[in-house]
């Protein structure tokens, strides 16, 4: 449940405080904040570690485009020296502090501001997380913003230090657009592992061993309810990127962030196409139930509707009457086995004729 | 069902009235009303609380922005003076007087009318009650009304005595933004109570304590049909608020405005995901008594199948016949029970190829 | 069921007539019609039945807003006659006839056409009925048709009377409003009855006398699903209404109209909200049904499994064998008992791990 | 199923042929085709059968209104000869011949195309069989295109040989309207035998007569699923007809297809309505079978566990035990029977504390 | 399930490369890709197999229409050449390489980009499958890329061939067209299997042998859930073909286009009820179980509560007091036989008002 409630409690704590005030209301890392610069051009490329975050406000003019990385977003002093230098409104640099946002694009005069949600399956506690990745895309520069270190921007970085793609020939816009596919490309490592998990359920419901299989068909519904509220938002936000019409963003760029749309469409689809399925197999399974239910009854019922009745004729024979004539034939013992056999027989047929046997 | 009924009743006892008269229609409240008005400009804040009605006037024309609080809404008179003083619709009055509103935005020649509800959780009764909150956004003035004391805008007026952000710097219409973000940070409190439960429900599911869980999880859902009911209204009101051209609202506000309505989209969200979570939560439990019913019917069978015809076996040598040859034989008992035994293995045998031991 | 079948029988009997032809489909009454007209302006009012038809003509052209109000739609040669004083379409003449119209607003050259349904809960037979009223607003002239006498437009005539609100001063406009108002009002009590009854089944529900809740819960359901199905046609006419570009409305009654909207929006919230309690009931009244039978069986299990076993072993030294090597025993006896005693000990422990007990 | 069906069928046996092709799709009628033209204007009708095709074309260009009607649609050359002597588009002749289409309307050039299908409730059979009826609308003639002879337009022509309503005063499209209607007006044909079925099953479920109840709700949905597979489509059609901006119909007719989507809208109305009741009423047999489960449950159980014990006491003094002192106390018999009375009230006041008695 | 997995497995290998690297994502075929050339113009008509790729440019600046099909997509190098020689744009060559795309249409500059799904069904595996075909609709080309060999374009060929309809006449937009209709006319002969199962369900639900029953259900909801994902972007995609406003596509050809939108809406439809029909066939399917088990239950209850009442009264008189005055009578044991009658005529007429019997 926590990641529900990471939203929640959060903006609780900012109850009371005057709107774009930048607080940090993610759980606090320890580790220092990481800033990374990579500037390049179609000739070249310098990548460095930034200690110093005056040092970052140099690159916002040059001609050169330039990709600033910053790991960890709580320290507040950093985030808004930054957001001072890149003149970046407050209500932005607060979106940027607090990780509870729904994927969104917000256009401003001089940047656009884009608010992804990267997911990311942790394999020992089997569920999955999820991290705000927000992005600044200005004129010759992007600002990227991760809640924690992490390696998903590195085929970025590779495709710009081996001069892969048109990236070194394109401008931020291009940046922009990697960064995101990059992030929307993640979502289908997640699908697979939803997949494998639907599958393995579709394999147990015809296997037949369900012992803890409700149990799995419930937290599989969670994670799918979860998903799907992290998608949508991300496929208005790809949609109302690509219909903003902003100088920002070529024309040319704007068939890729198309693309991007097409793969968010293809992950909603299949989050849609899992959640009938899950569905669907939790009805099969109620079905199988009621099944079993009915397969248990029907034996309860032909052991005891046979031999009730045979044990209540042994038991009229077990009365201690003095005067019951039966008890005296010769043969009276087994006429009353012959009766009772018959009266097996009887019910067997008629449990053959309404199929239960 | 208190809060349902409360609309309904009202609207009765007005039928026959002529539209836009004010009467007040919620439950009568005995404490008087109580006007507190803030006056400020960026160089100056004045508060007092007002006794004569009269007074209120006298602040419409000024050029600093003035905040007009009235706490309860039940005198006619008071509300009707308001009501003449700052030139308001009769409609709009009606509105102020009669607490079963759904959140709205009207806009009239010289002011914008908005109606909001505030939520808050009765830690007593454990559950959520609402209160009609309504703003008169004039061209220099806020007018809000509450239905009874609270401390709900304390921050805001914190803001304005500190001169905390830019609340002090702008104009009438970031108060109003100011006001109506307070109401909805305030739904996040809801939602942190009815995550709890839920939460507290999904453990009572696989802990399997599930006394009083049917009776949770319907309450549960009661309330999240009563809350969507609330929040819906409230996000369309907020986005017919965006797109309103007034001049009374400046481009830059609207921003902030665009900020309250991402929060209303994360409530929202949040409550169809709880909502989601307990259907799926309801269903676990349908499919869990089931399973249980199941079980105890594979008890019953088993000891119902074993011991039956072992009874009739019994039976049949406690029957009382003169002539009955194997009461004679020397081994007879102990064949017998060996007969027993075996018919008990088979059926063992039988329940362990079916699964059910 | 009654209800739903007027619409069709009704249009049924038409199929081969020309379109246009004014046949009364209703039930036929037995009174006869009814003409009453009240004409006023903001000096002076008068009110009288009129017994020629050919009197209603004349007010059509008077300066004064007059209202015609026809209670009774069975004479066809009324309504004809009515319908070429006033020029109506012969599409019009059919729909005030027919009482199994939508809800709808058609706007014709010199008028609007109006068609309302009026919802009255009858008390002897618990259950809501519908009646078709038609307004036809022109120039400076209101018609409403009834299909039978009611006072349900009584409070307008007394604000007219005695000139309450702002209706003397305003237009045939505002007439048609304040009838369509009453007319919409008028829902919120059938509203309150059915409020009335879910309140009754959700207590009966946690109180445990449900000898005839499912019934109860069945006719609820079919009342809101007929209820519905007059509502949402309701709001769109009203929906349709507001955005009419007619001069026969004026810029401010349209608010009025508005504020008809909003109550009708409030009426559909509060019977999704309803129907949703109603859904929600019923499962959880199905469960509570699945929870019962579980704890029947859990008590014929527990039963069952303590003595069946129990029973065996008596029923082992009850057989007549001769030789019985126990039933020698002197403690025998008390042995048998002792082992007896101690099976139950070990199924009523058994059952306590299970938590059946 | 034979009306899915037909759809799929026949497009398959279209693969691979050029499109607009007129081939007969329908099932092969041994009839031959039936031309029959009405000619009219204000003054005159002619009515006549036509056995050579080419003198159809002759009516094309007088200045009366032309009412071609074509009975059975199974002859391609003779269909192939009507289009071409009215220039009707490849597609167009396809459409017509192939009875799968789903109700639409297209504009050409010089006419509006027209596909509509018309229900009809076999008595027999008790179902819903369907049957494409088309339409094309040119500038002052009319051609309709049945699948097999019917008197469905019958009303149509008498009316024009009457000259009831206006139909001999307008002009083709009004003729097109009223054979629209009359298709329209039948479906509440089909909706007063599902009405009946439906309020037969309500009747049924208080009742308690359930013998074929599941498989006739089961029937009904069918039914039901059928009937709204063909009905939305003609919302539609008839929605696009009235948006249609042609010259071939006239604002003054517009009015009256008006009139037809709104009967399509109560028709659609009354299905959904019927669906939700049968929705609902399947839940309620659904509970009902549940709650009747219980009752042989407590039946079951009560009886069981009043008697098994009962069964156990007297099987413990039916040993044989040598040494069994109570066998030879003077009152142990009657003690015995006490006890046995005692357990029985026992288990009777417990059941009526749990209520099941 | 592999289908599903098939997109998402080959985006992943995907990460990390410059978007728009055509790499082929597909499983990999081992036969050579075959790329054959028909091209033609009213008069004549000439076919052959290309081998070297060069020869493909060629063609394109003839005046003729030529259609290059090429069979088997998984050479980069190939696809990479003809991507060049007809100025791809990169994303395109990517798109045709993964077979996981969704259907859709993108305009280039001068070329149309068009991606559709052909399903078939195959027979011994008795399972759908998919398969990718791109068309590139450039000035006086058709590309077609097939995934496989194929014999789905051949009647195409047999209509250039025979010059069949207006195929020969029309330009490269009715080629495309003529594609696209023969993929979309497939998809009815998949819908005829399904019909088939559906059908087949049905029968057996009244039939009553349901022995595999749950388990055909629950893979054709599977099936169907597969089915929509496939067509539904089909429509969006044809739809947005009809819109595309460009000059490649003549507006006669749009015609033609819009009737392979009414066959994919026909599709659909059928998908729909289809699906409903198979929900509802779940439903009663439960319905049916939970029938039996009553029948069940009633068979049990009726047997135990007739003979468990009757065993206590023997057992009673099993017991071995010495004084058991009733053992002594004359007719004791008549007399029991007689109150055993009367207690099982007593139940059977309690059940025969139960209507159990």
């Amino acid at each position: 449940m926590k990641k529900i409630f990471r939203t929640t409690k959060r903006l609780i704590s900012k109850i009371g405080l005057p709107p774009g005030t930048p607080v940090y209301m993610g759980e606090r890392e320890r580790e220092k904040i990481k800033i990374s610069v990579i500037d390049y051009d179609p000739q070249n490329v310098t990548q460095k570690e930034i200690s110093q975050i005056k040092e970052c406000c140099s690159y916002q003019d040059k001609e050169t485009v330039t990709w600033i990385n910053i790991d960890g977003i709580h320290e507040a002093e950093v985030i808004k020296h930054i957001g001072k230098d890149f003149n970046l409104h407050p209500l932005t640099m607060e979106d940027i502090m607090n990780p509870g946002q729904r994927p969104k694009v917000e256009q401003f005069d001089h940047y656009i501001f884009i608010v992804l949600k990267m997911l990311s399956y942790e394999e020992e506690e089997k569920k999955v997380t999820e991290e705000q990745v927000s992005l600044i895309l200005g004129k010759n520069y992007v600002l990227s913003f991760q809640e924690k270190e992490g390696d998903v921007f590195n085929p970025v970085r590779e495709r710009i230090h081996h001069d892969l793609g048109r990236i070194r020939k394109s401008g931020s816009d291009y940046l922009a657009y990697s960064l995101t596919d990059v992030v929307v490309d993640h979502y289908f490592l997640i699908l697979e592992k939803l997949g494998d998990k639907v599958e393995h359920l579709e394999e147990s419901l015809t296997g037949g061993q369900d012992d803890k299989m409700l149990q799995q068909i419930h937290s599989l519904k969670r994670e799918m309810i979860l998903l799907r509220r992290s998608v949508w938002p991300l496929r208005e936000m790809i949609n109302s990127l690509e219909r903003l019409e902003s100088s920002l963003i070529q024309k040319e760029t704007l068939r890729f962030f198309r693309d991007v749309y097409d793969h968010t469409i293809q992950v909603i689809d299949t989050i849609e196409t899992y959640r009938d399925m899950i569905f669907s197999l939790h009805d099969t399974y109620l079905s199988t139930i009621s099944n079993r239910m009915n397969e248990v009854m029907k034996v309860l019922t032909i052991i005891a509707t046979i031999f009730i009745p045979l044990t209540f004729i042994a038991g009229i024979y077990g009365m201690n009457f003095e005067l019951m004539p039966e008890l005296k034939w010769p043969f009276g013992y087994f006429a009353v086995l012959g009766v009772m056999a018959l009266v097996a027989l009887v019910m067997v047929i008629y449990f053959k004729k309404k199929k239960w046997l």
